[in-house]
């Protein structure tokens, strides 16, 4: 029976994470197309290579190790190996190193599949140029304009980015996978979020991810001086945000579900001075849901929430919806192949739905695709402090070589 | 009997205003130790001595004209030439104009005054440096150890900023005036603020000046993912900003005068990213009111809603107070001279408070100081847009020349 070496894996995910690493946090900076992301790329290359994997790189970065039959369909398993901004060590690269642990596995125990296995990494999955680039290149959702278009938050060019890795942009497309290549995608990523270590639980078999809907709101008032502006004649734009934003709470109770989400993260007030009243605020709404009724009546809720605060503090308001991305299922019966496995390894599996975006949603639009949860200590992710115990690792990596098993088929022995 | 001139009072303005005037915008960067600032105080001590006053300056730069009797105390008339950045036209400079102009038509009238008036175009009174320099050095409560640690918001230290001027920091404590020079400080400035435009009235007297309570606080939560956190265990630090700010309207109802002012007007969230939960909210709270009590109360209100929404968002908190400057009653016997001057010159006038500080509250710690507001468009102030219409300087500049003219006397006429 193939196992998976536990020592072998953190070896693995310790080498991925030898680029980047920022010695003074402790976080990662590994961010799409830097060199740090591609010298990672280039490493993770070598060790496929070493395993005798047929290795293959795309137009956009993504990566490919291909063990088992040169033709034919693959099962593609892997997560992507960039990283937020100080990011953590596991979000991403964790999901790589476990399906390169799997096929190791495999190969030691002698499993020839029937079926290939395609080791995944994906390429720009965190969005620094706002979109999910890597899988929906694989997928054929790429828009070419959107390509030519796309910046990072410092103004760089997707185009100048990707040239500047010896990647073409124009070739973008070239990067769809072709009919019937791709036969699932499975993808192992930690939970980021609190659920499974509150509940006590191992395994997080992901139902769907939730939709999501960006909003950029604006409320214009009067900036005047802080002492000579009576209170009732003001038209504090921060004082509406602050009304609006505190209904929250309450929005959410009131028309959402527990798997509602509504974040206020980024606010910029103008003029923003001490002794100013402030005329302008500007600030982003993210409201996610696993229903997309749901996400509708939040943002209804929200905007009456808006129009009462600009009433009661004399603002003008603009709302400009930045995306809107519908809730997405994942397939059901690649789900019960993992809640099998699971079962078979004797792990506790809870099925959840993941309230951030993964590869695996938009690898769902090109074929079936399925997601496991490991648990992340305190629910932190995004940061220098993302931690999963390898405790917490296995048994999720023994889900995926149990999944990818009964997958990919055991051919004859290899010669 | 002496009258103001309104077209060669306009020409003065239009002269101090010549210098710092942004084109693209119309307002004014005559920041206090600027170039601009010392270019224009060079241009009116050359005004004074063509008026024949006996000009001196001072170690931090303040500028006088000395009208009369060479000996013996003075009357103290007049306001600042310092704006704040993209600050209006009349914000200080107006006042300066107004003293010259009085001292002009007085001599014009053959007036010699038995006290010296002395036209006062103090410095630094918007608080580059965090203070009102001109007029605390006057009154001698300019602390050296302030002055050698004082920065603007870009690090600049008041010290080398003052020596870029020519000006010897460490000679600050001999601009204080001495025992019995200032007889008295009259000042004549905008209102902005929006009351006298409201009321139609032309004149406000004021009675004096309201405190003001700068507090810094920080709201300290954890920064996580938008999307994997489930709302009742977040701690959302702008949400809890948020829940407390959106207090401050009942709490100055329920707590407060028609006088109280709570402004938050700086927020700094942390990561302040659109898909994270903001760990920390850092925001500034200004509270003002004519009543000291009053400001006791408010602040508790405030700490009591900040405990709140601590508690509701599961933040810790932290205040610390920038600053706490008491309300200041001018001077009632002054105020008199200004009630009886505006019924001579037949000007209806409002007595009110002063919500922004001005250097005739620093006076007032030193000799009987008074204050006259005219109108101001809109309320509107430190902004290009600041204006008032010479229909409403005159009422204002005549009530100052009739309480010059009552002060200082009328001596025997010159030779």
């Amino acid at each position: 029976m193939p196992r998976i070496d536990p020592d072998r894996l953190r070896r693995l995910l310790d080498g991925i994470n030898a680029f980047g690493r920022d010695p003074l946090t402790g976080g990662f900076d590994r961010i799409g197309y830097s060199a740090a992301d591609m010298a990672a790329r280039d490493w993770v290359a070598d060790e496929m290579r070493r395993d005798g994997l047929a290795v293959r790189r795309d137009a956009v970065g993504n990566l490919f190790g291909r063990f088992g039959p040169s033709e034919g369909p693959a099962i593609l398993a892997g997560s992507h190996l960039d990283t937020v901004p100080q990011g953590g060590a596991f979000d991403g690269a964790l999901g790589v190193a476990v399906a390169l642990e799997c096929v190791r596995a495999l190969r030691d125990a002698d499993v020839a599949p029937v079926c290939a296995i395609e080791v995944t990494a994906t390429a720009e999955e965190e969005g620094r140029f706002g979109g999910m680039l890597g899988s929906q290149a694989l997928a054929g959702i790429a828009g070419a304009e959107w390509v030519s278009g796309a910046r990072d938050a410092n103004g760089v060019r997707l185009t100048d980015a990707m040239r500047a890795c010896g990647l073409d942009p124009a070739a973008a497309d070239t990067a769809a996978l072709p009919p019937g290549h791709a036969a699932a995608f499975l993808e192992l990523h930690i939970e980021q979020g609190p659920v499974l270590e509150a509940a006590g639980m191992p395994v997080g078999i992901v139902t769907g991810v939730s939709g999501c809907c960006v909003l950029q709101i604006t409320l214009e008032g009067t900036a005047n001086h802080s002492g000579t502006t009576p209170m009732p004649v003001r038209a504090d734009a921060f004082a509406g945000l602050a009304r609006m934003a505190a209904a929250i709470p309450a929005i959410a109770d009131a028309v959402g579900t527990d798997q509602s989400r509504i974040t206020i993260g980024k606010v910029a007030l103008h003029p923003d001075e001490v002794h100013t009243i402030p005329g302008r605020a500007e600030f982003s709404v993210v409201l996610r849901d696993t229903d997309e009724g749901v996400m509708r009546r939040l943002r209804a809720a929200l905007e009456d929430a808006l129009a009462d605060a600009a009433a009661a503090h004399r603002l003008r308001t603009k709302v400009a919806e930045r995306s809107w991305i519908a809730p997405t299922a994942l397939d059901g019966p690649l789900r019960d192949v993992l809640t099998r496995a699971a079962a078979t390894c004797g792990h506790a599996a809870q099925h959840m739905p993941s309230g951030a975006g993964h590869d695996a949603q938009t690898m769902q639009t090109l074929c079936p695709a399925a997601l496991i949860f490991v648990p992340s200590r305190g629910g932190i992710s995004h940061a220098p402090q993302e931690h999963t115990d390898w405790a917490d690792i296995l048994p999720g990596a023994e889900v995926m070589l149990a999944a990818l098993k009964e997958l990919a088929g055991n051919g004859p022995r290899r010669p």
